[in-house]
C-alpha cells in the first residue's frame, strides 16, 4: 500500500505540476460499453450486487486498464451508496434508473436519517478501495468519489431520476431549512465516506455534481457549491506522504467555473459545452481543469475523433494543469475500438516540456 | 385584422421601447396545468388532434388569457408540425413524448424530404393563426413560433426525444454534409412556415432551440445558430405597418448569449441558469431579453413566489427591453392559483418611466 506509483501523471497534473504529456482517464470508463463488464454484471446478477461486492467492484475497475493505457483507475461504485446505506430502499430497475422505495419528503423523514458509518454500512466500498489498490500494484493512481450533496439529495427527495426536479424544488422554495438540514447531513456523511476512501488508499477524490446545472446561479451557490466547499475543507489533505487532490465537477456549470474554482478544490471538471480556453481564462492559475470531449465524439469516424481530441488538447493550450477526459460519462453504445483511438490520440500528443 | 392593439406592451418591449410596466407571458401558458385545457384535450381525443384543428387550437390559445391578465397570446401548436408535414409518421404516445415511425437517418432519407407548403400541408396552423387573431380582437399581440432547425432535426434523426443525441451526433461527426443538408432544408421550410404565420396575423415570432445546449460552442454556432440567423434574415420584417419582432431562445445557451444576440433577432430568451444582470452585460443594447423565472418557482408558497418574481424583475434592472417570462415551459403539476400570484406580482411592478 505504500509502494511508489509507476505513473503519477494524474496526481501531478491535478496539482498543476508539469508533465511530459497530458494524463487521461474517462468518466464511466468501467461501464456497459465493455463486453467484459457486461459479463461480470451478468455473473453478479445486478448492478447493485456488483457495487456492493468488493471482488466484483475491483474486477470491473481494472477492466478498462487492462484494455487501454489509461493514467488512472476510478473506483467502480455509484453516487447513491450513501442514501442506500440510509435504508431508503434503493433499487435499479432495468432501463429505468434508480428508484427509492422510501423517498425523503418531510422534516421528520430528514430527522430520522442515520449517519452511515463507512466502516460498517459502507464497508464494501472501503474494502473495494483496499482491494483495488492492492491489485493495481502502483500502476496508476486510484480515484475515489462521491456525489455532491445536492445531486444525491435530488434522488432521495424525488425518489429517483427527474427531469424537472419538482419535489426537491418544492422543498427548496417552500422549506429551505429542511433542505439545508438534509444537505448538511449529506455533507457530513460524504466527508466520513471520502475520508474513509482516502484512508483505504484513494489517491485523489472527485465530487460529481450531476444536477447542479438545474439551479439558478444563486441557488447553485447556496444549495450545491456551499456543501461541496464544506466537504473539500474537511477532507484529509495527505495520504502516504502525498497530497490527495480534489476534483469538483458540476455538469452544466460552465458559467460558474470561477466560483467553483474558489472553494478549495485542486481541479474543476468541465463539460463539453464550455471551451477549455474560456474555462482557463475564468479560473486562471487557481485550479487544474479536467475534460472535456463531447462523449458523442466517440461515435465519430476515427480520423474525426482524432481531430476532436486534438481540438480539446489545443483548446487548453500550453502549460500544466490539464487532465484529459470526456465532458460526461461514456455511453453504453460506444464501440470499444473507438476508445482505443481516443487513448492513442491523447498519448501521442506531447507537451515538450509542458 | 388591421385593428389596433389594445395592449402592445410586448411589441414595444421586444423592440426595446419604453413601457410603463414589464409585459409578461409564459412559455406553455396554454397547457396541461389548466383544467379547461385538459377538458378540450379530452374532447379532441389527442394532443395531435388538438394541434391540427384550428378551432381547438384557438380555444386553448385563448384559455390562459381568459384567466390571467397576460400581455400576449402564443399560438397553440408544436415544434414538430414541420416534420409531421413531411410524412414521417408522428405520434405522441401517452407519457412517452413524440415518436416518428420513419426517422431520418441517411442521405437518401434527407433527399426525399418534401418541402411542406404552408398553404396546404400546414394550412391548419395558418388557419389557427387567422382564427386566433379574429377571436383576440386586438386584446394582446399573437406570437407565432417554430422549433429551430437543429432542435427539430434531433427529433427527426433520433426518432423521438433523446438524452444523449447519439444518432444525430453520429451524423454530425460522421456525415456533417448530410446534416447540413437536412438543416438547410428545415431552415427553408421554417422560413416559409413563419412567413405564412406572419401573413396570417402573427405579430411576433419565436424560435425555440430547446436542444442547442447539447452542443459544443463551435457546434452550436455551426449547426444551430447559423440556421437561426438564416431564418431571421429571411422573415418578413413588417406586417400591417408594424415591425414583427423575432425572439430566439436556446435552452442551456447562457454562455453564448453574446453570439445569439448578434444574428439579427430582436430579443433573446434566457433560461433560469443565467442571471439577467449578467445576460444584459453580455448582450448590451443590441437586443431585448425575455425570461427567466425558474419554472419550479411556481411550486413555491405565494410569498416566496412573489419574492422570486421581484428578484427576476430587479436583476434586469431599469431601462426598457425586458419581457417577463419563465426560463422554460410551465409544468403540468403547477397549481393555476400560483400563476395568478405570479401575474399579479409582475403587473404590480411599475417602471415609473421605464
Amino acid at each position: 500500500m505504500t509502494q511508489e506509483l509507476d505513473n503519477d501523471l494524474l496526481l501531478r497534473a491535478l496539482l498543476r505540476q508539469p508533465t511530459p504529456r497530458r494524463p487521461l482517464w474517462l468518466m464511466r470508463q468501467a461501464g456497459r460499453y465493455l463486453p467484459e463488464y457486461r459479463a461480470t454484471r451478468a455473473r453478479a446478477g445486478s448492478f447493485l450486487a456488483m457495487c456492493t461486492n468488493p471482488e466484483y467492484a475491483c474486477e470491473v475497475t481494472l477492466q478498462p486498464l487492462d484494455r487501454y493505457a489509461l493514467d488512472a483507475a476510478i473506483l467502480f461504485s455509484d453516487i447513491l451508496t450513501i442514501p442506500h446505506a440510509m435504508n431508503l430502499g434503493l433499487e435499479f430497475e432495468a432501463g429505468e434508473g434508480p428508484r427509492f422505495a422510501r423517498p425523503v419528503r418531510t422534516a421528520a423523514d430528514i430527522e430520522r436519517l442515520p449517519l452511515p458509518d463507512p466502516a460498517r454500512e459502507l464497508r464494501y466500498v472501503v474494502d473495494a478501495v483496499s482491494l483495488i489498490r492492492r491489485e493495481l500494484r502502483g500502476r496508476v493512481p486510484l480515484i475515489g468519489f462521491a456525489g455532491s450533496p445536492w445531486t444525491v439529495a435530488t434522488y432521495m427527495v424525488e425518489g429517483g431520476g427527474s427531469k424537472t426536479f419538482g419535489a426537491i424544488k418544492r422543498m427548496l422554495y417552500g422549506a429551505p431549512r429542511d433542505l439545508h438540514r438534509l444537505l448538511a447531513h449529506l455533507a457530513r456523511a460524504t466527508i466520513l465516506y471520502l475520508n474513509a476512501q482516502i484512508e483505504a488508499g484513494a489517491q485523489a477524490v472527485m465530487l460529481f455534481d450531476t444536477w447542479g446545472g438545474a439551479l439558478t446561479p444563486a441557488q447553485y451557490r447556496e444549495f450545491s457549491l456551499h456543501y461541496m466547499g464544506e466537504i473539500c475543507a474537511s477532507l484529509r489533505r495527505e495520504s502516504q506522504g502525498r497530497v490527495v487532490p480534489r476534483i469538483v465537477f458540476t455538469k452544466g456549470g460552465g458559467a460558474w467555473l470561477e466560483r467553483t474554482a474558489a472553494i478549495g478544490c485542486d481541479a474543476v471538471g468541465v463539460d463539453w459545452t464550455t471551451d477549455l480556453a474560456d474555462a482557463r481564462r475564468l479560473v486562471g492559475d487557481r485550479v487544474a481543469l479536467q475534460g472535456n470531449l463531447d462523449p458523442a465524439a466517440l461515435h465519430a469516424p476515427p480520423e474525426v475523433l482524432r481531430a476532436e481530441v486534438l481540438r480539446v488538447l489545443e483548446s487548453f493550450g500550453r502549460g500544466p494543469g490539464h487532465v484529459f477526459n470526456l465532458g460526461h460519462g461514456i455511453t453504453p453504445d460506444v464501440d470499444p475500438e473507438r476508445v482505443a483511438v481516443l487513448v492513442e490520440a491523447v498519448r501521442g500528443y506531447r507537451l515538450d516540456g509542458g
